[in-house]
């Protein structure tokens, strides 16, 4: 089967937008981006035996390729609208591409994201998604708008990703009951992208991103770009029903630098605490003047080691 | 060296835009598409083993995973303004990553291309890059608007990128002069995107794409497209210098089913014959209401076996 085969087959399917002037079957697409919108672009590689097992379920690889695609245009409080799948696999599978697909266009068809274009191609087991959607000129949420003062907030409990990869590796199953252990499967595996959220923060926040690689390291990333500081409260961070299961000691590292949660991680100034809190986040903390990531629990100052997720 | 920093380190370079609001650095990028144009999108992969030889030259892999992306815009007329890139590799080789970008950087400036996003993880060697540009709306070039009458042009002789993998693969070499040899492999390691031409061609064209599968067969989908058919004189078709030193079967073969050219093949109303003559373009043939492709040469139909690069 060549490739147009393959594309027409499986990947003419999903959300259709009155927005997309050509979908796939031309060399390019064609969008109409409103008036008085931005552009908002992210791009984002999978790659088997790195970012999921080789013999990862297809439907699985499906949903999180995209999954932590618009992960990021939540984190900028973008509306999700276009997305391009560049899909490598080493034989034209016809039931991995049919699962493939069917997980991709599960999330797609929630969030009516349209598929506008795509490469299929042979070698070594990867996807890259191109995420694109639109915000409000000047409205986007930013990593570097945090001042002190601000609150600090998460959107869910961090960690169970973690605690998933650990499981997924033949670790921990034992002290959890299945239906825990098959939550933070989940979570490791079909995350979801606070969308909703996202555009619901784009009034409130003051800066924001995706915690993909750890809440520490993330966090990091957000108060250098802000030029700012935190005070993070151990005992204010959410716990979630799998971690309060294992030893603390370990359900903090899984929770602080853990990688893969895809939560937001957002900061406020205290006249949107009452909003926020609303939309149903966290308050773990506060930003500070003084740079550097301080952690406490119950007003004591706590020292651990924080290394996230890295890439290389 | 982590991923951020080796982003930075070779990334963080290159032409920057008005356009862009915020580029590497944050979850995603920030870009401002004019009012009154069409977002138009493509993504290419290419993929060490299938789309280059694996010791290909670092800085060739560069430069033509950007230019086959440019390619597709210069075949809907768009005026290219932003990629992404998402690079996998098995090791985080700071001399292959600096050849890399020098060639990268190398089109994107000739072009004036922002690079405002990416990822960089490791894996098996491979490139996928998102190309965006802006086409006032409705102007776009399409595939499907030929129609019984129109002149049938390439921009210019097809074939060399197929001789040039020929000699790469050790091929053909003793039977051309040097400096014809390197013409070919330049032409198959650095193609150049016809993005000029395909702003010009805009107000005059009826319908286009790019021969990045050989002429045939990217011939083939324009007339599905446009459900036409064509008569192709090979008489007509300009050949290069490199071709016209090989056995003239073989250089037929070449010319019509080799993939890589990155040339632009289009369709005109007789009406615009001059303007587009006089852009450099080589009319070889016009569209009929007859489906199907015909050959001819110098009047006499010729038959041969037309197939094209297959991605599977």
């Amino acid at each position: 089967m060549d490739e147009f085969a393959l594309i027409r087959q499986f990947f003419t399917q999903g959300p259709t937008r009155p927005d997309v002037s050509a979908g796939i079957g031309d060399d390019a697409a064609l969008l109409q981006v409103p008036v008085g919108q931005e552009l908002v672009v992210t791009t984002d590689t999978l790659v088997a035996g790195r970012h999921f097992p080789d013999d990862a379920a297809a439907f699985d690889i499906g949903w999180k390729s995209l999954a932590v695609n618009l992960s990021d245009l939540a984190a900028m409080g973008a509306e999700a609208r276009w997305v391009t799948l560049a899909l490598t696999l080493p034989t034209a599978n016809e039931s991995f591409l049919r699962e493939f697909a069917r997980g991709f266009f599960a999330l797609a068809a929630q969030e009516q994201v349209a598929l506008v274009g795509g490469d299929t191609t042979r070698g070594p087991l990867s996807v890259t998604v191109t995420a694109m959607g639109t915000v409000p000129t000047g409205q986007a949420l930013r990593r570097g708008g945090a001042v002190a003062g601000d609150d600090l907030w998460i959107s869910a409990p961090p960690g169970d990703a973690a605690l998933g990869l650990q499981i997924a590796l033949g670790q921990w199953a034992d002290e959890l009951p299945d239906s825990l252990a098959t939550q933070a499967l989940e979570r490791l595996h079909r995350p979801t992208p606070r969308l909703a959220l996202g555009l619901a923060l784009r009034p409130l926040a003051s800066a924001c991103l995706d915690v993909s690689d750890g809440l520490a390291q993330d966090l990091g990333h957000l108060l250098a770009a802000s030029g700012t500081g935190a005070e993070l409260d151990l005992g204010l961070l959410p716990q979630s029903p799998a971690l309060r299961h294992i030893d603390p000691a370990f359900a903090s590292v899984f929770a602080l630098t853990g990688g893969d949660d895809y939560e937001l991680l957002f900061t406020a100034p205290a006249s949107s605490a009452t909003a926020v809190q609303a939309l149903g986040a966290t308050r773990i903390g506060r930003i500070t003047a003084m740079p550097g990531l301080r952690l406490f629990r119950d007003g004591t100052a706590v020292d651990m080691p924080l290394t996230g997720y890295t890439h290389f």
